[in-house]
C-alpha cells in the first residue's frame, strides 16, 4: 500500500528510470473452500485483508462468477464484516456492459483490496475479458492493490485459463491427460507464464493441468488444493498459505508427444519437474527454484 | 511360458552362468476398474491372459482382498470365462493357517497365470504375508508366471505397500501429503524400489503417495488410475496397458523437509521428477528413464 501511494518516497534517478517489469501488487490465488471463521489458524482471508490494509481496507467484491452472484457477494460481505472490515462493496454486472459503466470503475478504484469469488470461468470471462472493469483491476494491481480470486477466481487471475476439461462424455471419473480436453482462454494477466488450477487435488486434476501443459511446456502450472493459496510477490515470489499443499510443475525440459495425438487420446509427458509445497514454503516463479528449507525451520 | 517351461531350449554358457537378478516372469499391477467386457479395446485382461499362455491358460485367481471373497472369486472366474478360459480355479483362504495349507500351495503351483482381486489391503497382508502361498506366489513369477493385481491386489505386487491416509480424521477429502498420514508395510516384493498406487487420479492420491515418498526418495512412486495398468518385464522395462495414464515419480533428486515435520503437518518435497504416460509407453525401471518418444508413432 504504503509504495503504492507513495511512489516518491523511495525516488531516485534509478528508481524512477523505466524498468521492464511493471510495478504491481500482491496477486493471491486461492484453491476454493478457504476457511472462512475468524479465530482459523493461518488463515488466508487474514493474510488478504493484512496486505489491503488491514481493518483500514476498503474490499470490492467481485462475484460474477457465482450463480447467484447477489448471495456470493453478501456472503462475503458477511466475512469480511465478521473479520472486522465495515467498508466492503460488491461490485454488481448484470450483464457485460455494466463491466464498462463508470459507476463499476469507480467500485474498483476505490478498493484497497479486490476480491473475486468462485464459480463458473465462462461466466468471469464472458462478462469481464476485455472490460473496463478488467483493465482498472489490471492498473489498480500496478499500482500495488493486492488481488485475490478463490476457485474459478483464482485461475482466471493468470495469464492463461483453463476451460473445460472436468470429465469426458461417457467416461465419468476419467482423468487422463488427454489431448483437446481443455482449452486455454486468456485471463487477467496479473501473473505471466502460469496456469492456475485449483481443487487441485480434491477434484484430480492433474491430467487437466497436464493436458494444458503438454502444448504449452514454458508454462509453470500451479495446483492448488482447497483451503490453500499462494501469494506473489512482485518479485515474482510465490509463498504458500492457508492448510494444504501446492503443487507446482516447471515443463521446461519436458518431452510431450502433443502433436502426435489425436484429439481425445491420452497425452505422455516426461521429464518435467514436480514441486509440493507445505505451508509458508517459498518458490521463485522468475528463477523456477524452490526456496532451500532451512535445516532449523 | 516357453523360457519358464524349457529353460534348456536357449542354453548356452553365457546364459546358464549365474546372473544377480533372478530371473521373473512378468508382473502386471492394475489401478483398478478395469475393462471386463470381451470386445474391449486395449483390454489389460487380454494381455495378461495372453501373457499367461492364451486360451490354454490355467488361471488362479486371489480374491483374498475381498471383503466377500466368493463373490469376488467368482466374478472372476466369469470374467475368464467369457474371455474364453475354462481352467480359472479360485483359491479358498478362510483364515491364515489355510494359506500354509498344501493343497493351497498346489492351486498356485498349477497356475500359468496368478490374478490378485482389489479390497482391502489390510486383510491380503494379514492373510498372506509370510505365508507358503506367498512364497510360493514368489517361485511361480521366478520361473516365467505372470502374476496380477487389481487395485489392493496391484499394491501388494511391489516391495512396499502403502497402507492408510485415505483422508485425516475430522477433515475429509483432504489430500495433501502430511507426515505419518500413510504407513509403509512389506509387500510381495515382485518389484524392488516401487510403491505402487491405484485408483491414482480418480482419489486424488498423489498426497498420499508422496508422503511416503518423501522418507523413502530412493524410492520411484506409481500412480495408476482406473482401467491402466502396467507389464513389467524381468528387464525391468515397464509397459502402459489400458484406457488411462500412468504418473511416475522419481525422488532421487528431491529434498523434502520430513524430518523437520511434526506428524499431521504438510510435508514439501521439491524437485522430483514427473513422468505421465499414456497407453503402450515404456519406461526403464532400473535406469529410471522413459523410453524416448519416436517421432512417427
Amino acid at each position: 500500500m504504503s509504495d503504492a501511494e507513495h511512489p516518491s518516497k523511495s525516488a531516485s534517478p534509478i528508481a524512477s528510470a523505466p524498468v521492464r517489469r511493471v510495478r504491481q501488487g500482491p496477486v493471491m490465488p486461492i484453491g476454493g473452500a478457504e476457511e472462512k471463521s475468524v479465530d482459523a489458524n493461518d488463515s488466508i482471508l487474514e493474510r488478504f485483508i493484512e496486505l489491503a490494509g488491514g481493518k483500514k481496507s476498503r474490499i470490492t467484491v467481485i462475484p460474477t462468477a457465482s450463480e447467484d452472484p447477489e448471495e456470493a457477494g453478501q456472503r462475503y460481505v458477511k466475512v469480511f464484516g465478521k473479520h472486522g472490515l465495515d467498508n466492503v462493496e460488491v461490485l454488481h454486472l448484470e450483464q457485460r456492459p455494466d463491466a464498462n459503466d463508470q459507476k463499476s470503475i469507480e467500485v474498483i478504484e476505490r478498493a484497497t483490496g479486490i476480491f473475486i469469488t468462485g464459480g463458473d470461468q465462462a461466466r468471469l470471462v464472458s462478462m469481464l475479458s476485455g472490460t473496463r472493469v478488467m483493465e482498472c483491476i489490471r492498473e489498480r494491481n500496478a499500482e500495488g492493490v493486492i488481488v485475490a480470486g478463490t476457485s474459478a477466481g483464482a485461475s482466471i487471475l493468470a495469464a492463461h485459463m483453463l476451460v473445460g476439461g472436468t470429465g469426458i462424455a461417457g467416461k465419468s471419473g476419467d482423468a487422463s491427460a488427454r489431448k483437446a480436453m481443455v482449452e486455454l482462454v486468456a485471463g487477467f494477466g496479473l501473473l505471466q507464464d502460469v496456469i492456475i488450477d485449483q481443487h487441485f487435488s480434491q477434484r484430480g486434476r492433474m491430467g487437466r493441468l497436464l493436458t494444458a501443459f503438454a502444448s504449452n511446456p514454458g508454462l509453470i502450472g500451479i495446483g492448488l488444493d482447497e483451503d490453500t493459496a499462494v501469494v506473489v510477490d512482485r518479485g515474482g515470489m510465490l509463498e504458500v498459505l492457508g492448510t494444504g499443499m501446492v503443487t507446482i510443475i516447471d515443463g521446461r525440459n519436458s518431452m510431450s508427444d502433443y502433436f502426435e495425438r489425436n484429439p481425445r487420446e491420452v497425452l505422455s509427458i516426461v521429464n518435467s519437474s514436480l514441486h509440493v509445497l507445505g505451508p509458508s514454503r517459498k518458490f521463485n516463479l522468475d528463477s523456477r527454484q524452490p526456496i532451500p528449507f532451512e535445516t532449523n525451520a
